[in-house]
């Protein structure tokens, strides 16, 4: 395949990513996913499911209903700017709904990759929800090209549908299965067609999907947070391998439950309890805020310093520095200040000047850290940027001395399942010692949480070698299943970035 | 096939259109097509050739461009308003280029459905910019679905694109023709290829498609007008059933031309003399303007009446009315002034204030009509609606008599070739007798030229029937090609309608 | 006083002019005026009368509408894509209103100079529509500021609004009367207050202003085309000098006639005639298309020439080249077609492709003019840049011979009285002979109407040497005023351009 | 004075107040003021400035900078989304600049209002920004308009703008102080002229004002949280009464102070400890962050309960809860997660959906809540419709008890020095006695801080009666200043409100 593709075209341009200011130095979440269905107003509570996911992705969102047609809106954006209104019911109507947040992988954001995805099948019409990423999307890809595939998006996802219209099996659900069987990697999907909805979580549940209820009214969703923001009642989390297809019997939801792989232990990723998750989200049965503050006690016991005051980092490292704060009993203290009103286009131009640029979002409360021997707490350290600028702050606001606590490993090893990372020479812990780190954040001393000390705050006795208990290769190297598209040292963000194609719109 | 399909959205609805005022009633084109093969900036030559051809279609445009990779843009609007600028060659980058100008057949545009459309093949890259219908885009639509293609757009066009990654042979060409052979109807089609630039016209010619040269630079369009506008010489049109391909050998453009069907006399669509083309334009071989103005002095002969003046329906029927003043010898003037500053959303609320809507187009010129015998010339009559109103502010100017000629025969037939025109039970001429449309416009004598006469002013002996020598159904009835996808009563438009699915853009 | 002024910005940057296309070389108005006292939906028939208007003014138009309180809208652009819709009688209620439609002086627009302007004064809120310019405005300004006025906009109109605030008579129109004493140039005013609207025109009539009637209700128009847009008659011409006061008196609208001024002889604009006005509004009793018709006739009478065709510059020069046609026996063709989907913004890179820019508005009907002797009639010759682009396409196009005429005599001299003209080294008649502007051309004769036969068109006899009937400036020299700001070099033009400032709206 | 205004006019229409879902409860700060005198990229700083001054108003800011030429831009939105980028020098150059970012106190915001103001004075050119708001307001107004002055607001401030361009003083600092004592109520004022700036703190000081020193450039803020922004170092609070006129001399930065009042004791307003500024800021000498720790510690003395978590509401009750669970020995738990992604346009349909409206915003951690005595903590009750949501939220999430505190005493009264406040007839505190207050709420127990906890958490011994240390009549009813505008029972917003109007912008 001698692949010629349009370049990336936007209306508006982006910022020269070199002139932005970095707020973050934080690994993300691609995607949250949300359905209902058979309950009055299913958009609407799509969207507000979908704005209690908001955290696990900002850039774009998109809404498929059903009354009879389907009805598809996609946006840039966060969900509230777009999905709300009382002319929702009449734009999106229908009793069946689902949606889905996004975190662009790339420096752009372009709205076909936009999801929920929809087809117009032989079978009828199909809309797609997918947080995860497949890990054979490339072979996917090229094999269904060559079959007379035209592909509308650049994402991974779209395969899935593919596959589905390529199907020749008479049952919606059975081309869906048949899909399930040629991909690999991690999913949490929920798809609409004209009579049912479908669940899918990847054999080992890499990615979170859970099961509630509002009255009488299946929900799915990847978190907890999304029920509670819509009241309704959890049920169960989606079992790893699982396929739900929810239908109407008799004017009621029916829920059936399919298993078409072999079994498998489940594998859940641990980066969702690290940071990813919402804190009031329970995820496989466990306390995502709970777990933190423990990672934070785990810290304390396996790196404590003798020190004045715990600062959080706010806001991922909150919970884990009050838990530090208990076990070690020095005073927990808002010793960093977050500004909530920064916009996404602060751009300064000078050199001089953009070593302000951590302190648009944070700004240090001097009166507390003046003359104090300071604990600096976060949940992770990832390329190291932006932990340089705050303790610079801190330091610049007096600190006598500053320790550096990171409740999480070192992080080492990139992601191919749904995670944006950078890449290997750009994560600090893969490429300096644990000394060549202290200097480097200019700090008295830098702690990390073991991998034990982290089962551990996750309740387990400890890390069952050869068979663990969690994704955790970002701190391990090991990867849960074959990397087929990374035998070369591309990742899978690299081969979607050289498939990027967009047109403006007006 | 169960389709189910989402609704159209938009994020700025559109207006009612039973709140909009019509300023016209006319048919309209719905697309001009224009390409440049191996020249320095020939996005930019793109761009204004498709300003040229801005009278084909001013509701979308969209241009590819190749330096190595595609580069693509499309936008809902004019030309001018999107392709200028001094970035267009960083924006649009490379010495080959298509681009596409398109209206809408439809209450709402949507940008997925402005071309040129582009899909990442397993051969490459390939874009396609298409003028004219299909007649069986019905019939392949389904048959591709049923295959396993899932359609990006809702246009006929797609199917072209579907076939030719459908295909199994090894060459773009082969693919290319392959394709044609299972399409029917009309089109003037432009394509460009890592390598070439390819383009066909119908077995017939139904849509007219002009070869120009620029410095040696192989220029394509839809008209000769696009031509002048970048200073291009006219080579010849391209023939009816004829492929073109162009690609570089030794340095240099070269042109193949290929016939892969067997040769059938022309028969190119007469409205585009009548309407459609612009007036400087010769097609294949004749002057629009030359033609329209003999339209007129035919319509004289056959329609004479005693008058004080001739004043044209600005402005699509000034030289047909220049010709009728000519041969009629009555003074030729300016009775209605045309407002050139009307933007698209002039809406108003009240019926009483709507009766002045023609006004916001066209104004009568009190001096010049007051207490006169006024002949009132326009190019044809099609619902009837803006020529009832026109007269009605020609008599309240103060008309002692007011005539009123068509310089083409009565329109009574739908067409399917690519031209949108209303509904039959829509067309005066299909719904009412002569006198009955006399009456109905509120005039003391009503007129149109004769078939004979409009082959007349084509400088045809006459019409040769059975094989007549333009394709002329909306006056005869006579379709050049058979109509599969129109055995039912619905018309192709109806058909694209159903199929109308779109997403909010950002 | 030592101004100190803040600079221009606005959000979108304007493009540099030197990168813009030249569409035009025409002078422009500045501005139109309406008003509507005492009927329903005041505000849509004044968006309709302002519709009527827009030739005189198309980057800004605002209304004022009364209710019991008063409504303001303001944008940049056209009237239709502003004031149109059902919202239109909820937005601007009330039963009297009136309006402006602005050409703006300078590269750029800024909202805060679009009329009406509208101030809360001690008396009650006032509202101001203008056209035309003040010669003392500079003066006055500077008169005001030092006593303490705070000006909100830079243009010379707010300084009638500053007068009137700081009257001390007791009534408005007094206050209003004593502020005309005050102000010197060119104006035809329309006032709206809390129960009267107030209309004025300059001593000498310089800037046009009718009164009509619709249904009882009195409508004031710049020109009677705007009557005709809303189906109202005409009554009559505002005299110079007059104050027209349209009050409510037993429920009926009442109207008052105040001429404050010594009586003086009437002078009204004769650039109107050849330029400004709309060919279908009767200006101070006089029919602008047959006047048009009549300079051509003249045009031909002193310029004959031998040739095989007339072609108009579209669409200024359309009626004195029929008419240039129909006096001297050529006949009268569409050699140049005007494209009308030209936006604002084409811009275009290289010098090369510029060279193409007429052709963006204008292009050859090549089937006209080729071989022929062609005379080019025009309205009038600004800078002669535009003349020159199409003498050259025509001449690409393959004419023989070239021929130019001017339906008006050479322009030699600045404006400022409300046009916006070309500082005194960019008129081309001001800087060359006859011959030089013949080779600038490049044609083989160029001819100009002459003063005396500009005013045979107009109807008079001759030119009253000393004290003639119009204002002719332009052409003569003769300016029929004083021109207190204008002793320096600089235009009033200059001095506004200086006091700009502006903030960037959301 | 029969005063006719213009209604209030928006492009895009505010939603309907009674759609919005009500994020908050809470007072709003009007106003943060902002400016460098003499540094490279004034305007740079200025705009990093003014983000750290954002929680002190959203929804308008704007810069002037002066280069020579005073250069001005003021936008509706965000700092970061208007005043940043690279073009930023270019945009606003120059040495010195002002600052301000506002919020808006009525239900639309109209950009004229929006600060700095600018005046072309005789003097030169005046900018000038204000935080607070004036007593007298509409006596001045009236006393101008009636002098013949025009305003271009309907903000208080301009009365300053307006007294200073009709003063007869030769010297802007005379004609400034002369102004100054003509007005009354709260203000910090910053002025930008040509050659100065100047600032002004009210004589009592309710409005806070820094000085602080970046590289030897003076620069003025509202808090010192703006100068820890940009790197500068704090010098001094700018006193009651005080004057400062900051102007170059011999190269460098000269600072003056005037004191033109007579000296009188200071009397800030508490509600910036409690609530507006920054908890990282440094007040008149007081850290707030620790002052808000105290109120909690004293609020757990005086209202303490047995308990099983403090909750805080996030994130204005934080450092209380903090404090409060110090004091009380009861646990410190993050019970409600606020979600940060709130947009500003988050309508919702129905009555059954907008009961889920305050989880936009914030969201209950079940894991620390149900089966939970909890403790709230608030900084304070105001209208109660938000906090009656959160306990409703809270017991939902299966809480045992609740019980509310708040740290600071009930709101009785409106504020007339630049709070946004409801009115009296909203405030829970002056509408209910506490029982009453505690059954609305549902809560088990509910305690305020009370007046003399206040101030001891201030660091005063007690109130000093009579002669109270700070602003405090939202507690007491006790204003520190005449109440002019006011003896009738309309609030000064309301007499703002009446004034409203504006024109849309494009």
């Amino acid at each position: 395949m001698t692949a010629e593709r349009p370049s990336l075209r936007f209306q508006t341009a982006p910022a020269d990513p070199a002139d932005k200011w970095e707020f973050d130095d934080k690994p993300r979440e691609e995607c949250g996913v949300f359905g209902v269905f058979g309950s009055e107003d299913a958009s609407v509570l799509t969207a507000l499911g979908l704005h209690g996911l908001q955290h696990r992705g900002q850039e774009g969102c998109g809404i498929v209903s059903y009354d009879g047609r389907f009805h598809h809106e996609r946006y840039l954006g966060l969900v509230g700017d777009h999905f709300s209104g009382a002319d929702m019911p009449k734009r999106l109507p229908g009793n069946s709904a689902i949606g889905h947040t996004r975190y662009a992988t790339s420096g752009g954001t372009i709205l076909r990759n936009v999801q929920p995805l929809f087809a117009d099948l032989a079978l009828g019409g199909f809309a797609l929800a997918h947080n995860g990423n497949l890990t054979n999307a490339r072979d996917l890809r090229e094999r269904l090209v060559e079959g007379g595939a035209i592909f509308q998006s650049t994402s991974d996802t779209e395969c899935i549908l593919q596959l589905i219209a390529k199907s020749r099996k008479g049952k919606v659900v059975d081309r869906f299965v048949e899909a399930l069987h040629q991909i690999q990697g991690a999913y949490a999907l929920i798809c609409l067609t004209t009579n049912m909805m479908i669940a899918a979580r990847d054999p080992i549940g890499i990615r979170p999907l859970v099961l509630g209820d509002r009255d009488g009214a299946p929900i799915l969703a990847s978190e907890t947070c999304a029920l509670d923001m819509i009241g309704a009642k959890f049920v169960r989390s989606v079992e790893p391998g699982e396929v739900v297809v929810i239908s109407r019997v008799n004017g009621k939801a029916h829920i059936e439950s399919h298993f078409p792989f072999p079994r498998r232990e489940a594998r859940p990723c641990i980066f969702e309890f690290v940071y990813f998750a919402r804190p009031d989200s329970v995820i496989d049965g466990r306390s995502v805020y709970a777990i933190r503050k423990r990672m934070g006690r785990m810290l304390a016991q396996e790196t404590g310093v003798e020190a004045d005051v715990v600062v959080p980092v706010p806001d991922s490292g909150v919970p884990a520095a009050m838990g530090f704060a208990a076990a070690s009993g020095i005073p927990y203290e808002l010793g960093i200040i977050r500004n909530h009103y920064v916009g996404r286009t602060f751009i300064q131009p000078k050199q001089e000047i953009r070593a302000l640029g951590v302190r648009l979002k944070h700004s240090a409360n001097r009166d507390v850290i003046a003359g104090k021997r300071v604990v600096l707490v976060d949940d992770s350290i990832v390329r190291g940027t932006t932990s340089q600028k705050i303790v610079q702050m801190v330091r610049e606001a007096g600190a006598k001395e500053v320790h550096f606590r990171s409740a999480s490993p070192p992080i080492k090893h990139p992601d191919f399942y749904g995670i944006d990372m950078p890449s290997v020479d750009q994560l600090m812990a893969a490429q300096m010692t644990l000394e060549e780190m202290r200097k480097s954040l200019g700090v008295e001393s830098l702690g990390f949480l073991s991998v034990d000390g982290l089962y551990a705050a996750m309740g387990e006795e400890k890390r069952n070698v050869g068979n663990p208990q969690f994704t955790d290769h970002a701190f391990t190297g090991e990867y849960p299943t074959p990397l087929l598209d990374h035998s070369t040292d591309r990742s899978s963000r690299d081969y979607q970035l050289s498939l990027l194609a967009e047109e403006a719109a007006e």
